[in-house]
């Protein structure tokens, strides 16, 4: 390994820091509430575009970021598309996939497990009769997820696979959360 | 209105096509068929990196992305990362955004709704306590989600709102779907 590193970091995780966040946490639960934040924009057909850049967290607004993350969303040619970027259902499989390998690095981090390498491979079934209507014991989403990991590590198979059950991602995915749409038809013609 | 459009286009989709899509499934239900899927790799700390490119639908393996989309997912510094891209649960708002937009545009376009504008803001509350594994009784992932959506168009709030129960990622968030999870772990020391 070429890269410096001091005894309090493992796998690229402040080890301190991520016990001081605990502890802070621990004696005041206030300081773990956090809101993120998205704005999106129809650009066209299944074009759009979400901006991401303020959160809540800690106790205050976060001021560190100074530009926004800009991810284009659309879909490709066979669904009507002109593929300007990934399609909704499979940026779910990037939230899912980063999620579970970010869960695994922090939690070995904390348990005090180097990991070298995380790669990760996923598949989604999705029919589209569910998105279409026109079949309504077709669920619209993924009617199943496989997530194949290979990992290097001297953590065993169960204890990745047990830190895997802390990502809230996972948690979106496999439980249900509640989702409350507001909608503000203008008619301006 | 500059832009050129058939009458065959409705909101930037080839509603002609869509119909004919449409038909095709109703007459086959194995053309509505679609796997997804995506492949990570850690690279350091929060930091990791999605690539996407290849799929399958229509009854056949997608031939027409010559380049992959390449998506950073990191955590802000608060979170113990370096900020080099959304963060998981970010994504997941905008997988979010961009699909209930998406199911908008499309099913207004089957009805031959014209739609002007769409925009959206989104809001997800999230306990850190359920991530770090401090208090069993927190889920790890959002505890709800907000959506409030702004649109020009000669439909109704309702008839728009009703169209969102179509999308593939709010079925996702709202309701379970099964992960597969497996873990290979080597450990080459």
């Amino acid at each position: 390994m070429s890269t410096v590193t001091t005894l309090s970091t493992i796998n690229g995780v402040n080890v301190e820091q991520l016990g001081a966040n605990i502890s802070a946490i621990q004696g005041e639960a206030g300081l773990a509430k956090f809101q993120f934040r998205a704005t999106n924009t129809w650009i066209n057909g299944g074009h759009n575009r979400t901006t991401i850049k303020e959160f809540y967290g800690v106790g205050k607004e976060d001021t560190t970021r100074t530009e926004p993350f800009v991810l284009d969303a659309d879909e490709p040619p066979v669904l009507l598309g002109e593929d300007h970027g990934a399609n909704p259902v499979e940026f779910v499989l990037h939230a899912l996939a980063s999620c579970l390998t970010t869960s695994m690095v922090y939690h070995a981090a904390a348990r005090g497990i180097k990991i070298d390498s995380i790669e990760s491979r996923l598949e989604g079934d999705l029919d589209l009769r569910g998105f279409l209507g026109i079949s309504p014991d077709v669920r619209p989403g993924y009617k199943n997820l496989k997530v194949n990991f290979t990992v290097k590590s001297d953590a065993t198979s169960e204890t990745l696979q047990e830190m895997t059950k802390y990502s809230p991602v996972f948690d979106i995915v496999t439980n249900p959360v509640p989702v409350a749409i507001s909608v503000n038809s203008q008619n301006d013609n």
